[in-house]
């Protein structure tokens, strides 16, 4: 079942739907040219469809293991992953004086999204290393970044984050993890910490840890971590990797998906770390990033939807069973009316969740490019709808393509599984759905409702324009937006529980409010065309679950809570 | 992770809500009297508790293998199916003469719901052998009946039912398997059949295989089909099992759920049969145990959702994680907001889905004791509602129990992700969810929307009794109820296609009216107690779904062939 990395749907969202001619008229990413795009579009698609993809399955059945305290990855990773180093994929977004590309986070963006198609269990480990980049360029020394930068962005050492410990998930301010300082400008990291996405590998020189931990004078909670880099070999005088750190694998998690990627426990025992950022500022550190990883990991939603639907697409168009109800009856099941409504409402939701993930990216883009803070507030109000909204999605695709499949989508030959096993945890990862949805409601209204109020008047100005065109479906987007912006101002309104009671439908009519628009930008850019058509299943079809979805919305938390735990419980 | 079987629940909705007393006001069934039934489902209960729940997680480790074509079970399997047997719980509704308890149907849906939520892995075998009791008691000669339904009652053998072939899943009709007569009154079945729970085990002394296959006179499609019993081991003039026939397991399937049940490819090469039914009757006389076995797998759904439930609840109650909002602050995450919304979605969505499969059971009770033709439209009406609900509501509960428990969920020692990866073909199964749907718009629309229209009445004159006890809970659901007259009423006066392409989300709406209606009926059961706060949830939240759910159904089908293959693929 080859995977053939969509470019011509890149192609057509960057140019027609989401903006993105605004970034490369900037003098910042004044080099990302219309051939430019078109060059690193072909060229990433070309390594997913040819090396990256077929390691997919791989990954599923001959997982990472740790043998004798040393990891040991699935067959095949290592050459895949030389082939995404040295073609540069790593450094894609990152500042050029180290050796990135320095292009627009719009094209990683896309690039991300056909990685992640292809073998999201592989391209979590550049994608790790990808986030260490951006921290340290931000927060490290001028030294740090000297020694490291170039050896992360090369590939030659892999980068990894370290947040999460057995009783501090979501509650990151619960950590325990201690530093303690050398007194020679080194800190001694000691303590545990789990779910260590590619913990180590055995195929780069060095292996990076970014680990939050609390220094001796910390406070309790957030306000008292900071954040240290600590190596597994620490750089000798010439920079190349020296003396073992004292730092250990001490097992990796058996998954529901995503085996090929090594999900560590890490036991730090006294190990030699450096401050990156001041004592104390982690979590401003870590916010940094955030952002960009949440975008990131909506992305890989999107891009397991992608691979999801192609696989299911495939088998439909050869699949024959029963006689199909148009032409000569003997179509394959693309032609019975369910099944195709399982595929249109596969690629229409793909559609809208990439472009409400590649608008995001232009707002981060244009945020960096002009300062602004219209779109630095336009990125910050769309970063938890691409991940809740991308992830979901993902989710809610590769379930559909198992049903596409009929019974043999629950036999794990057929790969249509792993899809929905590997996706399920990007819902969870990276603050799950659910704290997106209380960030979209919560930090993302504290403007007053500025941003969403901005974006739904955007929305409305288009469609106002396309009313004459395709009324049909300019007035139903519209309302959508209208019956939005009513529960946007109920919700700033709110006391904060009041909005967490109904935060995540709230997040998911935003998200079909965002689809219902950019499938409309699509629809008039090809008017009479393939993309005019997805708009109107979408547009008749998907976008009315957002009247049931504000209803829930706007309930508030005392229902809730009325239904006592003991109610719960009976 | 104790499971505590529900019995309170099934009471409740059996006394107050599905109207159970119906059933044993009839002369078939006064046998099962409040004591009685109070007797079944507590002793059920804790033989679900003590017994069978604790095999849940051995079935997923240590999955059924085929050494040698020999089928080896799960440890603790066997004695757990002995425990069943012994019960007297496969013959729970068979007939009484060879050695079956009689008792309704809908306790006997109960009892599977709650052994389904045990171990669905292990409770699929005797599910299968209920199958084939209903076909031999409705369909096999007396000399049949007399020599295996006591078999099979007690448990002593085990019987699996042989449809599907590799081009024939959906539709049945394309199968190629042969039968010949061999002159003295058996026949040589020969042919490859697959996906065929429990094909074998270690455990029972005979297995006794249904098989659908085609006679040399038999026409192409479903008109041509029989319906054999062909043995294991072909009983001796004792009744013991004597030679071996000719069949074999090929191999058994690697499956994304349900390890400890062996899903094996048949191979039968002139094995000998008896006929079941008359010459090409095959089909009728699996449409007679159709009904049932659809409620069966809906109810799977349940169980499961009862299980994923109970295990994401007992998670809830135990982990701490940041400051709560309620109280002290210091309680668990079931004091979050978003983490009980999910929990109630699980337990309001799982008391509809029961709910709708206890009165579909009630449905077919009163069609076995009183012949009348309004319950057997009814039974017939509901029955791809509990099938689909049911088993969506199974995957959908999974899901957010995996959710509830964060990081954890992703990991398979948690046990969460088994609850989902085992449902997940309840969903595709016994005809995919749809089938079921075009089977209600289709088939169960024929009558010109009656029995549909029964029900509607129902609801709304309930409603209109309750309006003046609680108006806001009553309301919507009179007006639901009314926009589902409407959207049914279309739905009869389309062309078959237009109604298909709207078939599943039209099935979704009307069990969310039929859930609406009986959390209603819970609520007027027990004004101001628990259940009354989940039905107002379950109407304020869930119930508003049904509005974008009837727009999507009512679209008709053009718009889906509009959207050609070539759209689909580009």
């Amino acid at each position: 079942m080859p995977f053939s990395a969509p470019v011509s749907d890149f192609s057509f969202l960057l140019d027609e739907v989401v903006g993105f001619s605004d970034v490369a008229g900037t003098d910042r990413f004044a080099e990302a040219t219309p051939d430019m795009v078109t060059a690193i579009l072909s060229e990433a698609g070309k390594l997913c469809n040819d090396v990256i993809a077929p390691l997919r399955r791989d990954g599923d059945l001959k997982p990472a293991v740790l043998e004798n305290g040393v990891v040991r990855t699935t067959p095949g990773f290592a050459e895949g992953y030389s082939a995404i180093a040295e073609g540069g994929w790593i450094g894609i977004s990152a500042q050029p004086e180290h050796g990135g590309m320095g292009l627009p986070l719009t094209l990683a963006t896309a690039v991300n999204d056909m990685m992640s198609a292809s073998c999201l269990a592989l391209q979590l480990n550049p994608l790790m290393s990808q986030g260490q980049i951006e921290a340290l360029e931000h927060h490290a020394s001028d030294a740090l970044q000297q020694l490291y930068l170039p050896k992360l962005i090369s590939g030659e050492w892999a980068g990894t984050m370290n947040l999460t410990e057995p009783q501090a998930g979501s509650d990151v301010g619960a950590l325990r993890s201690k530093a303690e300082p050398n007194g020679d400008g080194t800190y001694a990291i000691s303590g545990q910490k789990i779910y260590i996405t590619w913990g180590d590998n055995d195929f780069t020189e060095n292996v990076c840890h970014l680990v939050l931990a609390r220094l001796p004078d910390g406070v309790p909670g957030t306000k008292g971590i900071s954040l240290f880099l600590v190596p597994k070999y620490i750089p000798d005088e010439n920079g190349a990797p020296g003396k073992a750190n004292s730092l250990r694998v001490v097992s990796l998690e058996h998954k529901l998906g995503l085996h090929g990627s090594p999900t560590a426990v890490m036991e730090y025992d006294g190990a030699t770390g450096w401050l990156v950022g001041g004592e104390h500022d982690g979590m401003k550190c870590m916010f940094t990033m955030m952002n960009n990883a949440r975008l990131g990991v909506g992305v890989q939603g999107i891009g397991i939807a992608e691979g999801a639907y192609q696989h299911a697409l495939a088998y439909a168009q050869d699949r024959k069973q029963g006689r199909t109800p148009v032409g000569d009856g003997t179509g394959t099941i693309i032609d019975h009316a369910d099944v195709r409504r399982m595929l249109a409402t596969m690629k229409a939701d793909t559609f809208a969740a990439r472009a409400i993930a590649l608008a995001n990216a232009v707002a981060l883009d244009m945020t960096n490019a002009t300062g602004d803070a219209g779109w630095a507030a336009r990125a910050a109000f769309l970063t938890p709808i691409t991940k809740a909204f991308g992830t979901d999605t993902g989710i809610n695709v590769a379930e559909m393509g198992v049903q596409v499949h009929g019974g043999m989508g629950f036999i794990e030959e057929t790969g249509a599984a792993q899809f929905s096993r590997d996706v399920r945890v990007t819902a969870i990862y990276e603050g799950t759905n659910g704290i997106q949805a209380m960030d979209l409601v919560g930090r993302k209204l504290m403007d007053g409702g500025e941003a969403a109020s901005d974006l739904l008047d955007e929305i409305e100005s288009h469609a106002e324009q396309a009313r004459d065109v395709m009324p049909e479906l300019a007035e139903p987007v519209w309302q959508a937006s209208e019956s939005l912006r009513e529960a946007t101002e109920w919700m700033v309104a709110q006391p904060m529980n009041d909005r967490f009671a109904g935060a995540v439908p709230f997040l998911r009519a935003f998200a079909r409010v965002l689809g219902g628009h950019f499938h409309l930008r699509a629809a008039m850019a090809d008017r009479g065309g393939a993309r005019e058509r997805l708009a109107r299943f979408y547009i008749k079809r998907m976008l009315p679950e957002h009247t049931g979805l504000l209803a829930h919305a706007r309930c508030g938390s005392k229902d809730l809570y009325d239904l006592s735990e003991e109610d719960l419980v009976a």
